[in-house]
């Protein structure tokens, strides 16, 4: 039976759950909720009794609706170990999630649309400032994460193969270009951006390939 | 050799760190990063060579200083696993991580320092405003923890021990204390921290306690 995965195209939290889907070749049902301002699906009561926390995206796992995509990556990989999307050696597993958790814990967090929300409704903030907020945060983690891996000296982050990492960055990249954020500070970070866009599973992950 | 810990007492996501550490009965040694405005030891330029994230804390491992609570808190977890902070069964293995990531991810890094300075500096935001959001992004990840495990029978969480899930609530429920947030619409969650607070490993570690 496909594993039932709550979706939105444009939901980076989303599209790093469907890079990892891919990777593993793992037969998954997407079941779109709809996060645009128009529709707001999350808020739905059907879909708040499923998953109270109103996000995507989440999995049902044994007729239970659980969120929250870094858990996720770590079942997914305990689940379906093959192909791996953690380093086998134990630093570089440290380093590889700690690489994803500063874009999960503290770079996409700030940019979640219920913040900019709040930013807009509560704080004024027009179109320009939200840039800025915007770009901010995705400059600060990134600047810190390309000194971190700058001189690495395998195909991708850390070894042979993507891992968690890339499967994390490149949903942010995306984010940041669609949000015209300066990316030239970041030329490691864009060398793994380009090469995972070669392999089959990331371009069939990307938001426009996923649009209902 | 004592593992080498950057700490600072204030941090949630170093007690975290703490709590875990001593409910595995590690030997560490904390290095004192002081956060505190008037010092900043975090910006110094030996701190940044260290780890150019510029937060704490952060674990030595192998020479290597590596940041990310939760990132350390798998790396703990798989490398002295006796007692373990996960559970063994796969499913609440997910749960647990999700509830602690939903504290990590979408709670905690909305009320960090970095992010309250910005709403100060660029937006003007008083202390009662930053109150408001300080307060909003606590009741907002508590409703829906509240909610995934009202009822549970277990006298912790997710079994007869606190795991992850515990040391992540335990720091935010301090934070939220801290900031004077109503706590009372959770009652299963307070349940849990008064249980937790009569554990040695969780009173060695509060910041109180961890005042250099």
């Amino acid at each position: 039976m496909a594993l039932k995965l709550y979706d939105y195209w444009r939901s980076s939290a989303a599209y790093r759950l469907r890079i990892a889907l891919r990777l593993k070749g793992v037969d998954f049902e997407s079941v779109e909720i709809s996060l645009h301002p128009d529709v707001r699906a999350q808020h739905s009561d059907a879909y708040r009794a499923l998953n109270p926390q109103i996000r995507v995206p989440a999995i049902e796992v044994e007729g239970q609706v659980i969120g929250q995509s870094m858990a996720i990556l770590e079942w997914l990989e305990e689940t379906y170990p093959t192909p791996p999307i953690l380093p086998s050696d134990s630093l570089l597993r440290l380093r590889a999630r700690a690489f994803a958790d500063t874009i999960a814990c503290d770079v996409h967090p700030l940019n979640n649309p219920s913040v900019l929300n709040v930013l807009k409704g509560t704080y004024g903030a027009d179109g320009d400032a939200i840039s800025v907020w915007y770009a901010d945060w995705i400059t600060r983690g990134f600047t810190a994460l390309e000194a971190q891996v700058a001189g690495h000296d395998t195909p991708f982050l850390f070894g042979d193969a993507p891992t968690i990492a890339e499967i994390t960055l490149i949903p942010q990249v995306y984010n940041a270009q669609r949000f015209d954020v300066d990316l030239t500070p970041f030329p490691t970070l864009m060398k793994i951006d380009a090469a995972c866009q070669k392999l089959p599973a990331f371009a069939a992950a990307t938001p426009e390939a996923s649009k209902p």
